[in-house]
């Protein structure tokens, strides 16, 4: 079957074989579109340095952003034909506690793979067989938006988790919502614009910073889900310190000058991994951390009932805000186009998506 | 009566008047003990720029930290003369939902008050006034080792509320303790000796770092409670990665360096705030913090709750470490001689206490 | 205005004259459509003890299922003119914890009102007055199904608190979600179809239990859903044993006798108020509580928090299960008919409502 | 050795053979003490239909509440000859979420063992081999009274639970402790006594009910801890109803009538298993259950942490209330009058002790 392979740093759509038995609970997989991130520009461009190809193989199958139709089910599974269905991405190492209880996002051994990845074949490819254990059915009616879901349910683990965390204090407003918090997120890229949603679905102010204006789409999706854009080189944050800051940029020059900014009790979500520079922190902003109480925590990957609630998110989504989730998806492109795609971002691009369909 | 006071940068020992009358609720109480700390120091020394005296007065008595015996006792209040108590230090705003439940460590509003520290008179003389509920009773077996609960009360506040962090993954090891997990003190004073303890207490295996070798009493204590000192200008720290590391120090230098050492899932209690330097923090160091889902933790103060609990603790370890807490109490001065005291450690100090039961 | 009262044990549609002002902070908002529910029966044919008139009146405005339309907005209001919304039923003591943090569904001094129950009026009538910080705002989207809202909103309390409880133990599965447990439902009126509803978006297995074979309506929606109706008096339940029981009946005989076959570590939620019978409890019964680790709760009432998330989830079973909110609304009655309809419930009721619109 | 054994229903003290191998992490134990408990009592009488020997024996050796002492110990095992030990009873499935993470008192399967109980032998013998994965090691100052540590472990998984259980709502008083909260304990057995003693540690108020005047020793222990014993046939309970109910009885004629004066988010600890009575439970009652949020909870077994807290618990009260355990063991007999005790209680009995050291 044709896939898009990377072997020895250069991306290709090719002809593989892959003998994938569909046995007892496994499920094959037609794919109809693959998300394009951060993550494979890395992968093919060898700036990230664990990707590595299943054991046996000189190469490895891209993909892990996934939105499939079920085409043929194994014995024992509970799934039909065309259901829609999204895998999750780590897999278990199968000894830590965290991975025995499906919290492989938790693993503690480091020895999990992750599908198109690291030590695991990915979906970019006509069609790929699973364990219907590691695959989320999605609604119908959600059609294409589910090639979000993957990103979102890295969003999700971080937002669920820090809604564990900040029950250390009184962080629910007097009215037991989070109407008087405020969310400042740093990035207004996919992960920037899925933060914001998913706050805003939580009850928060959302405020999404860049150094620099909105592009068209990001000031539709921002208006229309009613966060405001704010262009960090032209105004001071209108918010006096936020209560939640989630970085997706990596940088610490993004998120570092903050700290000392963030409201007693609030919390900082680390999520971006791809940033670059580095950045002084002095003993002063330690010092307001602990007055402050200031949580920052490091959040990475998500649990099957991430995805899981990411996709009653979209669902909610596409019902509430009716144009937003289709403006997500700003390209779509064939395989045969999609490896110069991973090569470099897209003039405007929020998520761009390889399209399997007309194969 | 007689009092430790700061006035216009400087500390002496005067005869004060303050008309503090005993109404319904309160109690009279003659000091005991006052230990004697950074934060005392840094009044003195002015290098502490939110210290300011009561509104009205023109001076501070210092002391936050106390051991006292209930002299005289108010209406409707259900304690007795003899009564060993502690007050705790931090007053709540009465406004914000944090302070309204008795959690004024998370005060929101900034508006609390500390006695002797900002904003209300401490207890470094002869007999204070307080409301019963700002006391914390204490069983008399446990004699002036009583004085070292108010700083082992923001331990205690600092380890519970990391216990309820970390509860976001399963940190707990295979038999449901903690005898997996290794921590890591930055520092040997006072503060980290209370939490190499607590966190023995807990059950971690606990590491006290310092850049020099232990001093004779460090060594007997940290012996004593089966924690390991490390000098870490002579070893490598000989565990791989803590999964729990706590700085006391405040130095971004001590901490910084160790962050991508920090074992997947675990935590870092930033607790020390008199540090000076500053350090750089790269991108690849965040990294590390995302993918390992590492936890930063900002903490101050305590609550009541954590005083009473920490009352147990001492009470625990009076039983189980027979000589410890006697150790930690490495001088005694008379208040006379605090006022020199307050103004430089004195050699081999752990806790320097005012006597003022000779008075 | 024209209102529904209930006055000496008498429901009627009277003219009544109450001067609301405008205040700071308020809405006037224009009644669209009013649930009726058991409760409201239970207050005008006086069975419910504790309803009573607001201080000064000699009858009560009924309605506490609620949905209207901004029609004027107060001063430093954030709300618009024709925005849907929904009032919370209960009014805080203003002085217990829970109060202070809006969550007066666990209100401790009891001195709390309930709107169209207990000491304040109702909102069965063409407008009325509130703080906007009572109105919970719906997508105009969701339309007339938001007069749901109300009786969801103390589902989700149940449900949210059963999830917080659970955390107890390992409950969720070895994939992360809850599907591999089995809810199972007494009663399958609006609230049991509600919960059914709300535990299949968590991902339980749900089965809907009832002494009788289902409606039309019921078999339609509980099929719609993926839920399961049981009719006990023809086949014994399907499961081996809840791992979670939901009581919507009220009566002892219904739910006691299940209690031993409740699943380790599983929970019950005891919901229903409105039982007569009475029902034995054995030893044995308690011992196997006791060996199972059994939970029960008592869930009444809902924050505003559970009213923002009911409309979450109104918004998504909307997009969802296109058409089960529509058919849950079984019959509509004109204000003068409504006064019939609360002296009993009608054929095939699910939920009747109360319109307003063609006032 | 000799070992105290049940064998069709009679018990006795005989030589057994049973080949214990020091295997890799394993050490043998020299039995000190057991104690006797109801368990015991109801596997000789055979009122405890799920008692059963280990497979392939056709008797059970008795004795799951334990001190020893370390006698020899295998490779690998960081454990002391003379270390004071007690081995936890339950040993896990080996299947379920719950054993694999050391929460075996969760066990979903119920294919755990336990020793002197159901499929393994227990430790009323003069010494034993386990695992020192198993074993909890004691302070050497603990003595004697270390033989409570296991049916207090059994209170301390109870109490632990209710804390996190309660984090439902605000249940902490304003000054954040357990200050304001009223606890009931029915029964006034070792458990009894010691659910008031762990319950006064946390900052309850303690209520000892009984339905008869307290024995000498129960009056001294109460006070000395500073609860109230209330004698029930005397006195209505002073306490205008408990915001925790303990049921150490198992009779449901003693806790159900009182359900209906819990309070407002209040909460049963259901922990009697003896029971034999039966009792009607009211839809009155199911009502107020609802309407109050009350939660009841059975709880059974312990966790290795949980004996790890008890450890610290007794070594806590050794030092708090120097004469409390001590008078706790009101007996001690030797392992050939242990068979006579075993049938029936001694009078004035709170805890009897076997006493194997002077073997």
């Amino acid at each position: 079957m044709k896939a898009i392979v990377v072997r020895a740093g250069k991306a290709s759509l090719e002809e593989v074989e892959l003998k994938e038995e569909l046995g007892r609970g496994m499920v094959r997989v037609r794919t109809l579109y693959n998300g394009i991130c951060g993550t494979d520009r890395g992968i093919v461009s060898g700036s990230l340095k664990f990707s590595r190809p299943p054991q046996g193989f000189d190469y490895l199958v891209l993909g892990h952003e996934t939105l499939g139709e079920v085409q043929e089910v194994g014995e024992g599974v509970n799934l039909r034909k065309g259901d829609l269905v999204v895998p999750v991405v780590r897999r278990g190492c199968g000894e830590c506690l965290n991975c025995l209880v499906g919290r492989q996002d938790f693993c503690e051994t480091g020895k999990f793979t992750e599908i198109g990845i690291r030590g695991a074949h990915g979906t970019m490819r006509e069609t790929f067989v699973d364990y219907a254990e590691n695959l989320v059915v999605l609604p119908r009616e959600l059609g294409e938006y589910g090639v979000l879901l993957e990103p979102l349910s890295n969003v999700v683990k971080a937002v669920r988790e820090v809604e564990y965390l900040q029950g250390r204090s009184l962080w629910r407003c007097r009215d037991s919502t989070y109407s008087c918090r405020d969310a400042a997120i740093i990035g207004s890229g996919p992960i920037g614009l899925l933060f914001s949603m998913a706050l805003k679905t939580m009850g928060f102010n959302v405020y999404v910073l860049n150094r620099r204006p909105p592009s068209e789409v990001e000031k539709d999706i921002t208006e229309a889900v009613g966060a405001r854009f704010v262009d960090t080189t032209k105004e001071v944050a209108p918010l006096p310190g936020p209560d939640l800051l989630v970085d997706t940029s990596g940088h610490p020059s993004a998120f570092v000058p903050l700290l000392d900014r963030i409201k007693k009790n609030g919390a900082v979500i680390l999520f971006g991994t791809t940033g670059k520079e580095r950045e002084e922190i002095t003993a002063e902003q330690v010092t307001e951390l602990v007055e402050n109480n200031v949580l920052l925590v490091g959040s990475v990957n998500a649990s099957k009932e991430d995805f899981r609630e990411g996709g009653n998110l979209l669902t909610l989504w596409k019902e509430e805000y009716p144009d937003v989730l289709g403006k997500m998806i700003t390209h779509k492109v064939s395989p045969g186009e999609a490896v110069n795609v991973l090569s470099g971002k897209l003039k405007g691009e929020i998520k761009t998506v390889v399209d399997w369909t007309n194969g």
